[in-house]
């Protein structure tokens, strides 16, 4: 069981390192950890975000436990070099097309939404979002015309089987929660839409369990405001998924708490390889400081022991323990509170 | 100075009647409307949701002013015929590129959004969104590969003067208001949006006076949730527009109160060729039965006054009317309130 740990930049390196003491605490047998620089660290030691050494390691591993890249330093670099473009070649080199992002408010945290406390409360929603295809990897330019003016485009797209394989990981995800999918698409305007619809139909027929909707996304942003707690699992293209699951996850009002998994299609012999990170960035505004809330690191490292490693006990121990510190008072910065980034892990680790 | 009156479906001939009578009774002179079918009720009456007579009243006129489109009969049609395809094609027919949405919480209605009171209460912001361009109105199909799998494509692009023209609008507008403008791409990702992003810093330079920012879209998602009150102007394309400026209109949890303005180039003897809309749609739930707020489009018929006629004085006299109506605690069913249709149009009346 071999681990690719990518701390990246900032606050990457100081929530990485909790969340791995909380998986050498489980003692797991086998369980052995590479690492590599990735992003804006990676720039400065390699000359790319995303060097080879680091592909590598990550090859050599069954799962990728990442922190956070983004470095105000690079902000000049063109944009092939920038550190964000090592989550895109992650992507695409992988093959993770899966993105699983769990939104739910914890008990006690309701008042820390900018939403009202009683819609904040209900909130429990999975998006699953398409994160290989779509506008973000078809051809692209800026052109200059015949005439003079300069022309940007992008080619949004999807085939039926990008769409297929999707909409099962989102059916099957919503048999094991409360059978409810909602696909949302821009149907009335777009023919990518229109087939991503047609087919996520056709795919509903071996789901009869399963409830399915579909909502235009400019409604879908707009019930995410209303009432986040009508949702169960979503599933939507990448661009719509990266709008939706930002706005979803700032819903839930306590960013430092959200993982997230990458899933792709390639079975090792323990489960899914994925890449595993929490939802928030590099933040450099507090980085260094022992600031940082590791706790959405942790539970992303929980999502990996579920869906790379088959532990599904171990991930919930981690993830009761992350509760019952929450339940406890137990407060990073970002929810109005005291406790730094060890003190949370030692909080997590007494629970575990 | 003539309008086209398009009504449309099931509410919109309710809330339109109300927005005729404000306008009548300001007794403007040399106000002429004339009328025209449009979405589901032009189908079935013509065979079309937007047929060659209703674009001919629209053409011989110095604005529109529109109803609501939406009917649940024409589910099963086609794509090209369901009543959501006359607002694109008039936005097309015109060149209404430029799509006013302001949002601002009046007061004493903070409670009734869906965010804490004190965080709707600081809403007051315009998307300024781009409307002939983007993904909406390019090249797209549904097409079999040479492998024999379905595959569906659509192609995003802004062409420079494309970007430059919304782009003033904008900078226009901030400096009008706080002189804040918000540009929201995601080119961290698309070459269109560094198109847009380069354009919008060029003409930047003629607006020495407006403080610009720009943000990637998921990030101005979050942002609208955590703390719209941040936002003054906020500009963006077609697709990111539509996605935001619902989010937004739903942040200020009165959708029954939102006006829109999309303006074209043209120039008439009186002001800007314009089609003035409620932002919500035709509620078959509630309709024929006197409920619906009209409030909405009495204020699209205000920002009619303003932008296509030049009478800023009316325009702010029925701005007033309908701020003293709140304020004096008349409010609709979406509201939570009695007040119907018709009184809610005599309650602004008795204020104008
Ligand atoms: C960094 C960026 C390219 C990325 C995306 O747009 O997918 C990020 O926003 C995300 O959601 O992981
Ligand atoms: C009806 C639809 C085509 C339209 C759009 O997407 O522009 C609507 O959502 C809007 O925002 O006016």
């Amino acid at each position: 069981m071999k681990v690719a740990v990518l701390p990246g930049d900032r606050i990457g390196p100081e929530v990485t390192a909790e969340a791995l003491r909380v998986l050498e605490a489980l003692d797991l047998p086998g369980l052995t950890l590479l690492e590599g620089d990735v992003g804006g660290i990676a720039c400065k030691r390699h000359g790319h975000p995303l060097p080879p050494e680091t592909l590598a390691v990550a090859r050599a591993a069954d799962a990728i436990l990442f922190g956070a890249v983004g470095d105000p330093d690079c902000d000049g670099l063109e944009r092939a070099l920038r550190p964000e473009q090592a989550i895109l070649g992650l992507r695409s080199a992988f093959g993770l097309f899966a993105n699983l992002r769990p939104a739910t408010t914890f008990p006690g945290l309701e008042g820390m939404s900018a939403l009202r406390p009683e819609i904040a409360a209900r909130i429990d929603l999975l998006i699953v979002r398409e994160l290989t295809g779509d506008v973000y990897f078809g051809d692209k330019r800026i052109e200059t015309l015949p005439d003079g003016r300069r022309r940007g485009w992008d080619m949004m797209s999807y085939a039926e089987d990008e769409v297929r394989r999707i909409a099962h990981v989102a059916f099957r995800a919503a048999q094991g929660r409360k059978r409810r999918l909602c696909s949302v698409d821009k149907a009335n305007v777009l023919e990518t839409s229109q087939l991503w619809r047609d087919v996520v139909i056709e795919v509903a027929a071996e789901y009869p369990d399963v409830v399915l909707e579909h909502m235009y996304v400019d409604n879908a942003a707009m019930q995410l405001v209303r009432d986040p707690g009508r949702f169960d699992v979503v599933v939507t293209g990448n661009l719509f998924g990266d709008i939706l699951s930002d706005q979803a996850s700032m819903c839930v009002g306590s960013i430092g708490l959200l993982a997230s998994a990458s899933l792709g299609e390639r079975q090792t012999d323990y489960g899914t390889f994925g890449l595993y990170e929490p939802i928030h960035g590099s933040a450099p505004d507090i980085a260094g400081r022992g600031l940082a809330n590791p706790m959405a690191t942790i539970l992303s490292a929980a999502m990996m022991l579920r869906h790379s490693f088959g532990r599904e006990a171990e991930a919930a121990r981690i993830e009761a323990a992350v509760a019952g510190a929450l339940a406890d008072g137990v407060r990073g910065g970002d929810l109005g509170g005291e406790a730094g980034t060890a003190a949370i892990g030692d909080a997590v680790l007494a629970r575990l």
